[in-house]
């Protein structure tokens, strides 16, 4: 992983030196604090290792077959970290969130003309990556990008909407983040497995798979935020304090008894600093005692049995399955 | 110019039913309600036109061939037409502006996070319609118009900046306006020539004509918000009134005698209504005795002139010449 995330840095870096911070009237100087912030760089890394792995089964003629499939895939991880760094700045925006990543978000720093203006730059410059991808695998990349771009502008646009309904089913906020998060990591991986040889088919179970770890993902992000780690015990019920329609509060609406939806509605949009302890420990106990906690990780295990059944279906060499696997158990297991 | 603007509204219409106002929560209302606020279509126009000239320059093996051009143009003639207004849809929220061609812009109607998000997803489906460009041309025409996306993005940006300076220089501002309006324009016609069959050198030679007729447009657009239009009256020195740094105003400053700057230092800033019409007639008295109306239009001028002198190396059929002549002299005499 540390490989290919030093490999795409080195990539990015290298791309943006097209795109001076001071140039074109300081146009970019956001997409490069942006950038610069740091990040896992999880999506482009994606894209590196579906190319790896779909070079690696067929006997290679070139020499280094991993190494052409990566170049080949890079213009498409640079485009996927570009484009999903636009969203951001753009959501940032949408939220009126003031930190990103511990730092000043982009309209804080600069203002909201400049997140604005900067976010459609980044979008433009995520389609000219795209356009370096070799010719033979340029079109069947670009039109996965293109389709995933919009469905996660939907994705924004159904989490938008829910803040202000309360009658949000299970499966309508599932499809939500499906949207938001998991269709760009499932488009991460297809694209590098078309850049690594692999036909629309494959592709397609690579999409797939991508869709049910992402999903995976964000449901235990959702967990994170609620429970916190105790492994670092950093985060701390931001969700539950903001309200916010998760699967877990969902979950407790719909399954909850009278008096357990009484105890969410005596907490429900509670600002008061003073309580805030109080009401994670009440919310939590409801969570539990409504079997959403537990709803959740079933679902989280179903969506991962179901992409490591996904996984050996492509027959892949045994380090990548290995590898592939390791990631999938890592969504639902991290602490971080 | 009336028969090509019918086939997109109706293509564009075709192309929108498959993003219904009500589908994915109301994303595509925005888009729908600025797309349906009219406008001229004049770049989706100038796509199809440049098809057609291209097409009927060598003998038709099929029947239609300007019908065929079309059709392979009309993806990009779509796309085009959503990205301008998608950078309306920005444009708008930056400029704080109340009204779009005489109706509340969309951050009004809704909000700014629907003008932020809708736009995203506009520009999201000008890549989703290039990509419905007959294959052996998709490559061409997704390149131009990737680089034209961002150039326009370049080009807003230098406008927001030069909004808190006093120092531009004409070569600055005309670089802007290319930046801003003529670089659409211009790969508006090269797009449309590559589906007609042109090669990247006659795409090209397009490209410039469009980017001088572009220039020329803006500026009569400067010269008649300054001093209206004596056929319609209609409208009247909203940029003297913001101390818009157009051409005009940037000639007066480059070359003004003391006295002459002394009365636009005397009206800058000045937003009192009782006296705008007093602002006005001073401000224009001035860019008459400086002579920049009168630099205005000898650089409109040139700028046509050379527009024609490309337009005949062209080699195009006798309507398809007269025709572009005629748009490139209305672009520099028409008064609304």
């Amino acid at each position: 992983m540390d490989r290919l995330k030093s490999s795409i840095d080195e990539a990015l870096a290298g791309f943006l030196k097209r795109f001076p911070k001071e140039a074109d009237g300081g146009l970019y100087a956001p997409v490069h604090y942006l950038l610069g912030l740091g990040g896992k760089r999880l999506r482009p890394v994606l894209v590196l290792r579906a190319a790896e792995a779909e070079a690696d089964r067929t006997p290679a003629e070139a020499e280094d077959a991993a190494g052409s499939a990566r170049s080949a895939a890079m213009p498409a991880a640079l485009a996927v970290e570009l484009f999903h760094n636009f969203t951001l700045m753009h959501d940032d925006i949408m939220d009126a969130a003031p930190l990103r990543r511990g730092e000043a978000t982009v309209h804080e720093k600069w203002d909201e003309n400049a997140a604005v203006l900067s976010g459609d730059a980044m979008f433009a410059l995520a389609h000219l990556s795209i356009q370096d991808t070799p010719w033979d695998r340029r079109d069947a990349i670009t039109s996965r990008f293109n389709r995933a771009a919009l469905e996660v502008c939907i994705g924004q646009q159904h989490d938008m909407s829910f803040e202000r309904r309360t009658d949000i089913t299970v499966a309508q906020y599932l499809e939500m983040i499906r949207l938001k998060t998991a269709v760009l990591v499932a488009a991460s991986l297809a694209m590098g497995a078309v850049a690594g040889g692999a036909d629309a088919e494959r592709a397609d179970a690579w999409y797939r798979f991508g869709e049910l770890v992402g999903l995976a993902f964000q449901m235990q992000d959702d967990l994170l935020d609620s429970f916190g780690s105790t492994a670092t015990g950093k985060r701390s019920g931001g969700d539950i304090l903001a309200d916010k329609q998760t699967y877990l509060m969902i979950h407790c609406r719909q399954h909850g008894l009278p008096e357990e939806c009484a105890v969410l509605d005596r907490w429900s949009g509670v600002p008061s600093v003073s309580l805030q302890d109080e009401k994670i420990t009440a919310v939590r106990a409801v969570m539990e005692s409504t079997g959403a906690t537990e709803a959740a990780r079933q679902q989280m295990t179903a969506y991962v049995d179901e992409a490591q059944r996904l996984l050996s279906s492509l027959g892949l060499s045994s380090p990548h399955v290995a590898g592939l696997q390791a990631l999938a158990l890592h969504a639902i297991t991290r602490t971080v």
